[in-house]
This record gives C-alpha cells, sequence and structure tokens, in this order.
C-alpha cells in the first residue's frame, strides 16, 4: 500500500504556516511500512481540491487528507470528497454529543454551523477527536482509501496515532516493520563519506543506506524491513557494523543527538569541568552548551574575548604573544584555554579564536580558526580550522568542531 | 503568473525533515503577487519527479524546484529537468570555479562528483550561491519558468531573495506593483497592539495593514498595490504615520531589522563600547551582537558567570551580595554590570542574571530575571523580568529585552 498525504488550507499556500502535518503522518506511515511517494498542498478550493484528489487517485492507494473539517464556511474537504466518491453525508451522534458536551463545559453558546462539523461521510468509520469538535474519517471507495484528520496538530496528531494508524494497519495484509536508525558524522564531507562507502549505499536492497547533510554534519540512514522488528533491528547492527568499519572515526551519534548533547554525556560521566575562552564565536559555545538542562555541573563559565584588550585584561594574554604570533595563533589559542581554565579551575580550558569573516585579519582570510583545548596536568593542544562559508556559518561550524575535538581527546 | 513549488527529497516524504522551503517560498511569492495554487513533495526518483512535473505544468506557469543539487547520486533534480525540457547540461565555469576555490580553501580534496555541482542547464540564468557549492538555475522553455534552488535553506533563502525572486519579477508583465513594509514592535503583546490600531486594521483596503507576533516580538505589514512603486510607498508612508501616533514608543524597527541590529546601529552612531556579564543566557547576548559584522568597535568583550563561584571570580561580585540577596536579585545583576564595564574600561555595562528553568533557583520560579545596565559616571539600573516559557524561549526573551532596554536608554 502507498499513500499520498494532501494537506488542504490556503494559509499554507500563503506561507502562513509549515506543513508539520505532512512530516508527521510521513514519519508514522513509514513506520508501518506505507510508502509515500508525493506529498500534496491545495487550497480551500473545492475544484482545484478535487483536482488533487483525482490526481492522487492515479498514483496512490490510500490518500490521507488535513485540515479543512472545520466549522467555517471555506472548510469544505469532507464535502468535497463525499461529492467526489458519490456518498451522503450524515451527522454522527457520538459526534454531535461531545460539541454539544463541549460548549456545555465551556458556558459558550453554540451557534449553528458547529453542527456542521457532526457530519461525516456514509459509511466511513469515524475517529474521535479527542482534543477537539471535528472528527475524523477513514473510507473506501473501489481500490481507494480516504482518510480525513483535522488540521490543528494538537488535534490531528493524538487522532491519527491513537485512531487513524491503527485503521490502516487492519487494511494492511501483512504488517511489514520498517526499522531504522540514523548514524551521525562529523569531520568528514556528504561527497567524501558517500565515496568511502559507496559500495555500500550502491548496494541498495534492505537495508538501505541514504546519506544526508547538514552544516559540516553528515547522516546515514539505515532502513530495514521485516515481519519481526528484532531482526530488522539485527540486519540495521550489521550494516551499522560495515560501515563503522570504515568510517567510525568520524562517527559520534545516533539519530537526533547533537554533538553538544554528545559532549557533555561524555563530561557528566566523567565528571569533568570546563571552562570557554571565546573570541569569533563570542559567547555562541557556552550559550549552546547553557541551551541544555542540567549543564551547570559540567560548565564553570568562561570569558568572551572579541577584542585584543579583553584578551589580555580577562585571559592575561602576554603582549608578546599577540605581538609576536597576533591573536589568531597557535600560542595565543593555548595561552586563552589554558589560562581561562585556571582562572575558573576547571578540568578542561577551550578557546576559539580566528577570523569570521568577511573581513582577512592579520593576514588570515576568513574562516582560519585555531581551537586551543587544555587539560589540567595532562596534554595540551590546538587545532587549525579553514572553514569557507559566511560569517556565522564558519562560527557555528567552529562551535561543532570544538565539540568534535573535546569528544575525541575525552573518547582515549 | 501562479506558481507551484515542487520539493525534491526522500527525507521530505520519509517525514525525516519539515518542508519548511515551501513555506519560505511561497510567502515570498506572495509579497511579489504571485500565487500558488499547489505544493508537491516529491523523492529522489526520476520518474515520478517527471511525473511531478507534467502535473504541475498542466496548472502552473511557474515551477519552482528546491533540493536535489547536491553532489550525490541521489542529487537528479536539474537531470530530469534538463532531460524533459530537451536540454542539455554544461559546465558553469563561475560555479567550478568557486566549487574548486571552495575544496582549496578548505584543503580538502575534490571528489569527482563534486564538478557535477557546476552543471547547469544550458541557456538557463545561473543563480548564484554565496552559502555554497550548488548554484541555483532559472530557464524558461515554452510558457513554461522552471526555478531550481538548492535543498539546505541556509543556501536557498538567501539565493531566492538576492537572485530568485528578482528574475522572477523582471519576467512579471503585470502593472501593479506590490510594495510592502514591515514595523517592528517590541515590549507590546500581540492582541494588545491589535486592539490599539484595531480601526486601522479593519479598514482593510489598499494600503491593508497584517499583524504577525514571533517570540515577543510583533511586526505590522503594510501592502499598498499601485501602478507607481512610489505612489504606492508615499500610500505606506501615510499608514505608517498613523499607525506610529498610537504605538511609536513599541516601534524599533522596519522590516528584518532586528532588535540587536537597531541597537548596534544606535551605539556605533553614539561611538559607544559595551561590555556583558551573562548567567543565564551563557554568552547569547555577545554572541547574537557578534552575528553582525562589524561589531568590533563596539563590543570590549565579557564573561559567562554561570556559576556563582565565577560571578565571584570573574567580576569581583562580593560574597556578602550573593548570601544576602542571591544570584537572581538587583544587586547582584548592578554588581555585574557595574564590575564587568570596569574590567574592560566599556561605555556601559549590561549583565543578565536569572532563572531560565525548568528548576527554580533560590525560591524564584522560572522566568525570574534581572537585567542589570550601568553606564560610565551615569544612571544604574536593573529591570526585572518575569517571564513564561521554556529554558530556552526565556534565554531568547532575555537577550531581546536587553537590546529593549538599552535602545530605550540611547534613545534618550
Amino acid at each position: 500500500m502507498n499513500a499520498e498525504i494532501i494537506a488542504v488550507g490556503s494559509e499554507l499556500l500563503l506561507g502562513q504556516i509549515v506543513n508539520t502535518n505532512a512530516k508527521f503522518i510521513a514519519e508514522h506511515l513509514a513506520e508501518i511500512g506505507v510508502d509515500v511517494y508525493y506529498q500534496t498542498v491545495v487550497g480551500d478550493n473545492p475544484g482545484r481540491l478535487e483536482e488533487a484528489i483525482k490526481t492522487a487517485e492515479a498514483r496512490a492507494d490510500l490518500l490521507i487528507f488535513t485540515g479543512g473539517l472545520g466549522p467555517t464556511k471555506d472548510d469544505l474537504t469532507k464535502e468535497t470528497i463525499a461529492f467526489h466518491i458519490g456518498k451522503k453525508l450524515v451527522t454522527d451522534e457520538v459526534a454531535m454529543r461531545s460539541i454539544k458536551q463541549f460548549f456545555a463545559r465551556t458556558k459558550r453558546n453554540m451557534t449553528e454551523n458547529n453542527k456542521k462539523q457532526a457530519l461525516v461521510i456514509e459509511g466511513s468509520k469515524v475517529l474521535p477527536n479527542d482534543h477537539g469538535m471535528a472528527p475524523g474519517m477513514f473510507a473506501k471507495q473501489g481500490n481507494h482509501y480516504y482518510m480525513l484528520l483535522p488540521g490543528p496538530p494538537h488535534e490531528m496528531e493524538p487522532m491519527f496515532i491513537n485512531y487513524g494508524s491503527p485503521a490502516i494497519q487492519e487494511e494492511l495484509e501483512t504488517i511489514e516493520r520498517i526499522e531504522s536508525r540514523v548514524l551521525r558524522f562529523f569531520g568528514i564531507g556528504e561527497s567524501q563519506l558517500e565515496t568511502e562507502v559507496q559500495h555500500i549505499i550502491d548496494s541498495q536492497s534492505n537495508p538501505t543506506v541514504a546519506p544526508l547533510a547538514s552544516e559540516g554534519e553528515v547522516t546515514l540512514r539505515i532502513t530495514a524491513k521485516h515481519e519481526s522488528a528484532e531482526i530488522a533491528n539485527k540486519m540495521i547492527d550489521e550494516k551499522e557494523k560495515e560501515i563503522l568499519q570504515i568510517v567510525g572515526q568520524y562517527f559520534y551519534g545516533y539519530n537526533e543527538t547533537t554533538l553538544m548533547e554528545a559532549l557533555l554525556k561524555k563530561l557528566s560521566e566523567k565528571q569533568l569541568t570546563l571552562a570557554c575562552a571565546e573570541s569569533l564565536t563570542a559567547g555562541m559555545f557556552e550559550s549552546e552548551m547553557a541551551a541544555i538542562q542540567g549543564v551547570s555541573t559540567m560548565l564553570k563559565g568562561g570569558i568572551v574575548v572579541y577584542s585584543n584588550e579583553a584578551k589580555m585584561k580577562l585571559a592575561n594574554v602576554k603582549k608578546e604573544t599577540l605581538d609576536q604570533y597576533g591573536a589568531v595563533s597557535k600560542e595565543c589559542a593555548i595561552e586563552l584555554a589554558e589560562n581561562v581554565r585556571r582562572l575558573l579551575s576547571a578540568d578542561i580550558g577551550i578557546s576559539f579564536t580566528g577570523v569570521a569573516g568577511p573581513d582577512s585579519l592579520e593576514g588570515h582570510p576568513p574562516g582560519t580558526v585555531w581551537i586551543g583545548i587544555t587539560v589540567k596536568g595532562k596534554e595540551t593542544g590546538a587545532h587549525l580550522l579553514e572553514l569557507a562559508g559566511s560569517r556565522n556559518n564558519v562560527r557555528r561550524r567552529t562551535v561543532k568542531y570544538g565539540c568534535y575535538y573535546l569528544l575525541q581527546m575525552l573518547g582515549k
């Protein structure tokens, strides 16, 4: 069975809201093994909606609609579908009762057009709305299934999970489970990663392996199909092992894990504290760290040394260092990291100094960055980055490299 | 002219990411008077992509594609479109040069599949990619226009604004110009602003006035239509005057101006320097300041005093202050602001100390924030915020209030 998701609403076409419903439904259809080949957005216009229905019927077995079930004049989804498949709309007494109860509870008086919300396609399975008034519907006509869901995500999402998805699964002959796992990599480009694991990606069958890139990070999604979720996951384990044997040194986490989360996990495991000195990042590293709850046991604090004056006043960087090597130098980076570490008696000190751009600095092109890392009584080192991209792209990726180098070190 | 937006990418069909590109493009097409009747999402599959193209050609004049311009094997958008409209792909030397420069600069070795990114549809207008490698394209064939944009939003959005939208506007025959201007407000709620200017909003004709809210900020978009852009802008000027007479004290800037940009403008006008002490924001204020180019003359630097230890060690906050009043207090906020100002001999010192949440601190509920502001030889003061919302929502709005209070003071 394959499905098309059709979101109905002029506010989507006008770009007033993002179509999160399509993502939510697609994600959960994948879990139960239903393929989605197309998603469509159409406005509150019966003619164009019916055109979208015809187009979808030609290429999908299951049509899932969101939106247009409300009480107002421009809510026409179920009217249009009922007309298209030649069915009447009938009042659903259960829905009518809950609508009346809703108005009684909220002490508002019920207007005529609210009764419209209790109308359902005759012969359809009614999907209760536990968080609103408009019920959903699941109808079958000829070779096609039609599922109607409300537009507001807080109504649609629980309805789909609790009633919509189970209704679909009942219709599926064999429920083939689809399991998937995302491997996250950093420090390697998308094209290079793909080149390295090309032979694995090319053996596209089951499991499949798909690369995806976003700002310096690359992910590989491994997806396996099998009647047994357990076996599907075993298949994924094996594929993962195969991949990590080749590019394991760039791997840092699974699924939605961020580099910063992976770093904080390591720091708390090892009960280590951190102090930071930030020049071009100007606080971004610490701010992203503090975005995660429970960081206070690991983040001592730090300094933002945007000017050379601040580097000397706040981090006691020697004037000679700045005169001889400049602010964008390994020497400055290490002094910054070690001095801020001592200043706050932290276990680890990290510093970021470089050229965000667009102008060069001290003869270094934009994207030239030194990351200094010092550890109490242990190693001292610095990493040179030569990044391309806009000012803030450079700054954001510098923060990610900071997490990455700390992770590499703590991994030892 | 009406357009269809076609997003290409299996990660969309699998529900791994939300289609924010469609919203962004639709929103900006609406501004230039281009109607969107349908949006489509299709996977990295040439056959199904070509079907989507045929469907779109039957119902739209302009087809805008996002995604599938990358270096990997499953990036097939331009190949499929070129084949469909019977055009060859040719290497764009400008794009090739910038790709080679990118790899030279980043000292990474350029794999063969990267050259693929320099291929463009012959005879098309090439849209430069200022934030990545894959260029965009704008082609005309028969009665249809085809615009190809990259998938990553940080590449697509600036490309569409700077090159895509202008290219479309050149092709629009419409004599009627649509001009619009956004007025930005802070420190007033959406519903209150709406109440105050309701009579103006209700006189919906030409120009129209539409409110929009986002994280503590409210905007009013004034849109006017006229054959002459000059007259349209005059109409907007008058409507703006009307509005600012009522809520002018909350107005801080036009269009995409951020509070931080407005603040930096003021600081540079008055040639003032700033030093910051950040506790709950942990560097976010300074990082957002440094996101804007040319800030180095205004931002001296600062300290991230996430722990009380850091407050004492880095900002010499008196132990008695912390014992007697606590870290979340007017007294601590003012000491932080004044001490960091002196430390860096800046004109203005600002501090942020409070409870980001989710847990309370020192008996204060999440959202309790003190912002301290001191000015060399001038006033000293602190503002108390009592914000609702999540941890990072509180932190982001705290940064905005910091800009707002500094702007209010500098406005004097």
